[in-house]
């Protein structure tokens, strides 16, 4: 390898999720078995734009690969895009000394780093760390398997409550333009149906698929909710409309909220993410830039930031037609 | 003992709380190990009043201590608190052979149970399930430190984010009358501040307080709201004031929902489930009607049931005064 | 689809793995789907010998996604290595009118299927559940997932003792013959070294890696240690010999044993259950026998049983080098 | 409250258990509450002999209550039972202007503390620390409440194996003097028998008990055994013991080991170390010494070091008749 790179900056920026951290350790980690500098930014790019540094070593980052959250914390920035701001950023990381960037987080983390990559010819390489999962070029995203055990471990206590009283329950999960989440957690929890943003099944079919699913002597049943299921309801006003249109129903709604974001990664995650920092530092020390790192078929590869960007990533069909026959 | 009771009827009612099926447990054993007869009773005084009786014995009960909800089913029952509705409960009750019943359950549960006792001389025991712990005569009803863990758990995870982001979060609990949810999980979680259904805090010491912790160097915030807080504003009325009154902050609600009732019981309240339901059985042996059994001092013990609903559970005051320390 | 199944077996056999009950009910709801009969046979091989058999309907397997272990249970059968023994279970298949089998298992549990359907021309299909992911033909046994959290989970909980006191910790995860849960688990949780079946470290450079480790200031160790780790010593030998050869260690060891294999199966687990049990049972529907289903590159694909028992199922090497870099 | 004391040290000593980071946080608060300095001794004794102090404020503690283990680090002291090494400490506690210390821990740390304060009138309060639950004077010692949680995890997923292959298991949870944990957790998990270092069941009743299970139609068993069982065999003697007496068992033994003493604090244990951290502090300020503080009738109470280190923590007895029943 040649090793041109003699200082590298790491931020997390957009939504937490679990494995930033240990993201984090891995870059900084890698960055000393390489000889190579390694400084954190605080609060993504804003931090970039004020020159929130913190030169880290090898001992700075000793038990956090369990922890939630980023310790070099996060922010979404306005500032960042706008050329002013992106200078700002510059002259800072010239200042400092630094060669490159790693970038974990989003779509949105990786637009402006690409920008930027653009503008000032800096390398930066992305590594995508967000419980959504939709992001093109990496079967799955830091955090997304760790928030699948935390929404089916919560919708299994819910299960305890409905199946006690022969309730249905609608409940929300994150998920805003792709059902991920949804989907998965909806097969994995036993739903009788998910609703996501990718499919409209229609408020009829729900209700006929209920009508059946009691029939068939299901006493409880529940729907998973993607938050921007393509039906267009909140679940507060599902459960209106099954209560308007369905007899003999107790309805209940949950929104689990931004708990599904916390909590200690997972053995996946954090293995994914250790994988996911190697790759990201030692592809900059080869010159590489304006990629993200991504796993794709169990191995970890490149691919470009531009097309993580702009590609869409798909969600499995058949684990739509699996939900339906397991819903017998 | 004197042992006229033959066979004993055991039934959940009101919401579900952990610990319940450890409960059922405990009694069908107890029987066993005496050699009465035990029946469950499906769905509370509902199955009451329609005879749902099932045989129970030693076998029928293995594997569920550790289960959340009530393999029992639980139901509310309008019709149970007329004359007729009870008057056909106490036919079943005497068409099966059923002595005595075991009433597992809050409030209401016993309210129904006293006043059945009274009308036929039936005898009765409860046992106090909710997660609420708002029953007088007992330190801890079962579920209660259940769901303390499972709250302080979702909040772990929520100050995950909160710290990453240096947000402020409002974040609903169960207890629409009763503190003791929030002030433990408030205690437990660092909540820098809670909001309780026994003190009116007052909108404006919610603010001074909020800024006093942001002053100390404290970049995210916690603040944790029983349902029934006596401001009388709901968690998304109080992000409101506070975006209104407050500026640079990022406020966010999150309401936990049924979550807070499932899930496999805690060490504790399977062990309180059990020791409750040995003393239930073995009471109505030795002739006793009409009481509670709770956790008195560490101690099983009996107190009339129309003590148990008509005395006031009372927050641990002491609690408050922690919390305000620890928010220093 | 021709459709010439009518009744189809399911049967788990050999270790228990979480997911295994996920699989049972999905290859049961697949069956009622398609309205083939479904039939349980309990204790694997020693029940299908006996005539163990339970009919079962998608009400069978409610709420059984979430649980460890095997509602059919599992056994290991010397009996069914004789053809005698073989014998006794076709005739008890063709009395009860079983077309074809599903066998959930690991390499035991499908050489005997194999052999199984040699003899006799009987359709099978294999679902590989084993915690131990030493199954060719699938990146991912039922269970393997699950069993990496638990594992970390134990591991995080060590090291809360092991960074108190400056401890180093041996910990002994299960595989006799493959280590992948170590070597996952290793780098999952931050271990230091990384002891597995596939190669020889020598304990010279065990104990060299654990002299830097200490110079670079880490004051905690953690070394995991497959079970057929290819060194040959236990745990407890490592420990002596540490305690001999390196001075001011205070060295611990924990074998973490039989609680690796139960728990509620992770989404993952549970997602990847239903998968495979639709497709074991559609395989057999299109006539396809002597497979094993499996996921490969997120898909799941038939691979056949033959060489899923003679195929090797490799470690990533990669992992390795990151466990080197991140013990930096 | 007079107020003499200026600055306060806190320290942990002995073997480490979940709520002593939560306890040493109270204690670092309160004393910024009250404006009293507050210093973190780090390693126990060892610390205070060598002097290894810092100072501490609210926000040193901070993202701490949730933790497993001890920031502070703990370590057992030969030297300070030496009346030099003790006037050593002596030193650094004058020479760094500290006037009382906090002491977080178990016996050996009162019997430290104790001394300590006769010899050189130094006012020291306690706070118990243990999961063993072996402290007079408290009904419940820090991490006791979070080691049974930990430990009913464990034998639940233990059992799933069990109960999948028909197995016995012999667990061997902490407690080397007192069967504290075995007993709740025996009645907890459902445990067929539970083996203490207070009560000598002997072999035979062992064997008796468990061919009666057997015959009740129980087809797994476990029996947890504390580390120091009177009948005086290790788990590994009684497998061997049942396997030579029993016929048709398959049986198994899992030792806990260390990671019971891990983990994030349960609820009740965060509350409770917030409590008694107050009280420890408080105390001191009202001229308090040679105590520990403790929970008694669920109110924190102070007794003499002396009685809590002497005093006798029993077992509840009924606890034992209740795991009787239950075993029906």
């Amino acid at each position: 390898m040649s090793n041109k790179i003699k200082k590298i900056g790491v931020l997390t920026s957009g939504g937490d999720a679990p494995g930033m951290n240990a993201a984090i350790r891995s870059v900084v980690r890698t960055c000393a078995y390489h000889n190579i500098e390694c400084v954190g930014v605080y609060r993504g790019y804003e931090g970039l734009m004020e020159g929130d540094f913190k030169e880290m070593n090898a001992r700075s980052v000793k038990d956090i690969i369990n922890k939630g959250g980023t310790i070099l914390k996060s922010a979404r920035s306005k500032e960042f895009r706008t050329k002013e701001g992106r200078k700002l950023a510059y002259n800072h990381l010239i200042n400092k000394g630094i060669d490159a960037l790693v970038l974990i987080g989003g779509d949105g983390t990786f637009t402006g780093g690409m920008i930027f990559n653009e503008e000032f010819n800096f390398p930066v390489i992305g590594i995508p760390g967000t419980i959504d999962n939709d992001i093109y070029g990496t079967s799955h995203t830091l955090g997304f398997d760790t928030a699948l055990n935390t929404v089916v471990e919560a919708v299994d206590k819910i299960r305890d409550t409905a199946s006690s009283h022969n309730r249905l329950f609608f409940i929300e999960v994150m998920g805003r333009d792709v059902g991920h989440i949804a989907l998965n957690v909806g097969v994995g929890s036993g739903a009788e149906e998910i609703l996501i943003p990718e499919e409209d099944l229609g408020l009829d079919r729900l209700v006929e698929s209920l009508r059946r699913s009691r029939q068939s002597g299901k006493s409880s049943s529940i729907v998973i909710v993607a938050e921007g299921d393509k039906i267009g309801k909140s679940v507060f006003e599902l459960k209106d409309y099954v209560d308007e249109n369905m007899e003999n129903y107790d309805v209940r709604v949950s929104v689990l909220g931004h708990m599904q974001r916390g909590g200690a990664p997972s053995c996946f995650d954090r293995v994914l993410a250790s994988r996911m920092g190697v790759k990201a530092v030692e592809s900059l020390m080869e010159g590489k830039t304006n990629y993200m790192v991504g796993l794709l078929n169990n191995e970890i590869e490149l691919t470009p930031l531009e097309k993580a960007i702009k590609g869409k990533s798909k969600i499995n069909l058949e684990l739509l037609r699996v939900s339906e026959i397991m819903a017998t």
